[in-house]
């Protein structure tokens, strides 16, 4: 009578789950003892750096310079990225939990891809870490959370993991590309990340595309306090991405100055997805996923352009369209992916993502392609744009060229990439849901009692016994 | 019969608030590009002006002085105010969501208001900003926020908006009076910002008086999880406070002793909350609403007198009595104004910022009336006080006077400003809710089911059906 | 009919409760007022050190090197442990409640025990105090914290500001005995904070063991949302570990890699937590109690190390185990602690704290006997284990010696310290609860209907009338 499940619907993960867990954590221990070491500016021998380089104060360490905005963009990862999806109404221990777990392996697998392709010291085969390697390892998670996003209460942990693993490495290649060969600049990731991320997640939940998963219709949606949870992820994320976009810029004006843009263009896109709310709904009402979404599309749209000369008042024009358009594709966009493309985006992260980071890349190509000595200054031009070495003769257009090829490549490998990591997913061994069982947290979760209420329960049950002795 | 309904009760706002947020936000992208710029440090230039001004590291910015407050003081705007009002029933949508609305507009108009009255170049016409811009930004926009703790649930998004143009302008005014022009120090605000935002928004609530409020009583107060919610905004804004009142003071031990200062006086005003809210139950129970905003008071009652040599038992001193007094206020003061003067009050603004913000004032002006140069010292004095320029003859006797002269400043402009401004907020066209809709979060928002407890509800419907069949 | 309740039972706290915040509060101010003064670089004579010590910039103050540190610090104490315990179900106005006020109570006795004991000037008879003072504060307050935990929801208010003065107290002496007179290193505190507060904690528990708390079993064990609200103290806690680690240690490369060593060991241990909760269920689920907690354990276990050369993979492998064997303590110690010893530990913080605290002072002597010159360099090894002044001749081994003393020191203290302040506490005048209203806030707060479900509850009054009617 009790049957094994048919593959695909056995959610059993107690032998997946753990070997997975526990493998990969020990090759990254293997692989960190083999290569990873502490940066000069981390390492006991930081004291002889110091007399040697002439460094006169301990507050010069790369550490006073980024470590605010570190935490800031941890906090991001973990809470933001985390509470943003507990919006579904039985889905908030997937949501923070299973993005807590592929955050933490993420972030150990992304030191050594980027290690390996960013900073690999060719003399000792080592990677020398520090703060700075930190943060980019949570960019590129964020990648990777981005992804999960599409496919939030439709897949198992493994996956979930799986997938991380190759969109770290994914992640990895075409930085690489972008930022090392062609020398675009990307430092709040709007290809890197965004683009990146949002492809490779609605390319993955095309793949998965699940024709029946109106069976778990009465699990989507949201309740009340589950969307205030939402919010704590929103707002956390929205006043945290001045830090975002600054985080790996240059010190000194460049942090100041990304951090600049991106207060002014969030504070506008605010502005205009509340407009746009209000008006797609007869009497005006405002949407709480417009809220919780759309209101963070101009952070993502400065995330190339932030450390800029884009001025005041260009920061506010990209908030201002931002927050159009990305509400706009919550109301319109998002359904006809769904019914015409058959791509399930539960989080919607094409709106908030995909199209924000894609403009994001157009808006950084024109902003370096128009950039000039006048409003830069000589010196000011080649530091921002890192004209140096091998890239001293490159002209602005060329590089809002390279810019707009940068963005290229993020797609097609957010693409390319989603279509394969996809058809991995799709092999019936991950312990995937059922369709009916989708954004429920009881697959893969112990889960208490829903709700202790007592005293209302009682109430209810006192009038019914009391209408049972009538 | 479906008659449109009488003005007042039509709660539409699909045209208003659509309109608004376009025209204003399109206003400010104008203005801006006419007027706002970024300043020596946050520009690709400042690689001369380090040069020029012989400044040997980057880590001079200004930036890394203050962007580590500037994050805490951002938390304490979108976060802090925002869940603090989430405590009644029905309406976080509404206290979190619209605080971040306005907010975001306010921050837009608030440094163009202080550009124009503080830093217009008059070589240029320019406003430059910069990270101690945003801060005062995020400051400006406090007032406001505080005043919409008078009236939360009972005015229209529009009219909020309304409230914090009108709000940002008269703070920009009464802030260059005080400190510009009276040279009054009020690092941390507790006149320009809490008395003058506090006077304000219960002056609005007095123009704006319901008499029969008591139709929507049904929403008022709190449940279990709201009050939870509460508190996380009560915490943040109570763990930055430090942040909020060393934000903008002196660099090195005026930042330094800020936040000392203030750590200490909200530490003794916790007990001293707890102390009065328990006499104040027959049993010796604690009041949730006592918790969440009197152990706050002593942040707003150190805001002017944080940076000064208040000497740490100072502090304790000064929160210790605003515990007491704030705490009092909920108890016996609210129900007063409520009755007598007829000024409802949601969150109890009066007790949490108006009453501390003006002892604030009177601790500030006898602080600064007994400071010494064998307490300071001579060079501590003038640093402290900014008796350079106009103002180096100034004696401390003097500057005590003009900062009690600043704290009635900040009264009139509350209280006048408040009428003016509540008076247009009377008119009959901005969509506020009907007496018996106020404090509920339906009227402007998509609100989903309540609360999903199918388990609940199923077992419940089980018995009726089982009770029916029998 | 209506007797006083027996001794023990009478939770009528409205004497007690504000007698001893008041009194306790005045003391401090005395104490405060006698004892407690700026140190030089919060002082306005700071000018004057600047210019004695040749300091060209205020950017040297301590303030910046530790200032966002101790912010994340401060987060850390009070929503971290604040909300880590509102799991269960109606206790969450408790746990973030009575946190908020014992830590704040704390802080203010920590100064002053850590002050007579650390930093009593003997020529003034001062203490002076700065930012690092502040930090210190908050880690002695964390101990007590700590020993909340395991009797969360069984003593009353006043029982646990007497628990945090003894804590206190105890704390200040054994972390002089540790730190200054064996000289042994733990900047994170596994051994004087997680070690001492755990076992303080446990004992205290032990000593107030309740043979019949099973009567208030139906108020144990969480809610759905509860446990969403556990999870913001837990990712807050986990989030800002790095900085509790590295907030005191040394300038530079200390904070550098104490930051870097803990990032990778927590990440490393919720890889570990997952696969140990997976395997710990029939079908693999995961449980939020592990991951709530256990997640943790790494940054406890490198509170000794973290400034410590241990290397990036030595770091991992420290998570790795501390995330087993901390689950694993969940699953099979909690139940054998509380059947065999007695010991109801309401938040398992034996697996939290007490455990991975020891894990973390064995690792620190290890580690500490383990370096070498080769590693460390030969100045690096003098400042990491500041072998200077009376300690200059001590070898790393006699180092891992002490660091293996300072442990017992702390398992001593938290034990005997527990037994006498638990028998102080088991007298029947604190106004604890009785045995079946454990776990409950109502005995302590008043508290508002438990959810205000109205459309649920009218709908099934209404099925329940029209039955009636029928």
């Amino acid at each position: 009578l009790t049957q094994p499940p048919p593959w695909g619907i056995n959610t059993n993960i107690r032998l997946t789950l753990p070997v997975v867990c526990f493998v990969w954590q020990i090759a990254m221990i293997i692989l960190f003892g083999v290569f990873i070491r502490y940066d000069e500016e981390s390492d006991t021998h930081w004291v002889e750096t110091k007399a040697h380089d002439n460094i006169t104060s301990d507050i010069e360490n790369d550490f006073y310079f980024r470590y605010p905005s570190f935490q800031d963009v941890h906090v991001m990862i973990f809470v933001g990225f985390g509470f943003l999806m507990t919006f579904l109404k039985r889905y908030s221990f997937g949501a923070v939990g299973f993005n807590f777990l592929i955050a933490s392996f993420g972030l150990q697998w992304a030191l050594l891809m980027q290690g390996w392709f960013h900073s690999l010291d060719p003399q000792t085969g080592k990677i020398f870490i520090g703060v700075e390697s930190l943060i980019n390892a949570d960019f590129c998670v964020a990648g990777c959370l981005i992804a999960y996003g599409a496919v939030l209460g439709k897949v198992s942990p493994v996956q979930l993991l799986v997938m991380t693993l190759f969109g770290v490495t994914l992640f990895a290649v075409e930085e690489y590309i972008i930022l090392n060969l062609l020398h675009a600049r990307d430092a709040g990731g709007s290809m890197v990340i965004h683009t990146f991320g949002g492809y490779y997640g609605l390319t993955i939940s095309w793949v998965l595309y699940r024709p029946n998963l109106h069976q778990s219709k009465r699990m989507q949606g949201s309740v009340y306090h589950s969307d205030i949870f939402a919010m704590i992820g929103t707002l956390f994320l929205w006043m945290f991405w001045p830090s975002f976009n600054s985080a790996i810029t240059d010190h000194g004006d460049g942090q100041h100055r990304a951090v600049i843009n991106t207060y002014l263009c969030l504070a506008s896109t605010v502005l205009t997805t509340v407009a746009i709310s209000s008006l797609s709904q007869k009497t005006g009402k405002l949407d709480m996923v417009h809220i919780q979404n759309s209101t963070l599309a101009g952070g993502v749209a400065l995330g190339t352009a932030a450390e800029f000369m884009i001025s005041p008042y260009g920061a506010l024009i990209v908030g201002f369209f931002c927050g159009i358009i990305s509400t706009m594709g919550y109301i319109f966009i998002s359904p006809f992916l769904e019914k015409t493309l058959k791509i399930q985006d539960t989080c919607g992260i094409h709106n908030l993502h995909a199209m924000p980071g894609v403009i994001g890349g157009i808006v950084g190509a024109i902003t370096a392609a128009a950039a000039s000595e006048s409003v830069y200054g000589k010196q000011g031009l080649i530091n921002t744009f890192d004209f140096t070495g091998d890239f001293k003769d490159r002209t602005v257009l060329t590089q809002g060229g390279y810019q707009a090829a940068g963005m290229c490549v993020s797609i097609v490998f957010g693409v390319v990439g989603g279509a394969i990591v996809g058809s991995i997913l799709k092999l019936p061994i991950w312990g995937d849901p059922a369709d009916e069982n989708c954004f429920d947290d009881e697959v893969y979760w112990e889960v208490s009692e829903p709700e202790s209420i007592p005293p209302i329960l009682e109430y209810n049950n006192h009038m019914i016994h009391k209408q049972q002795d009538l």
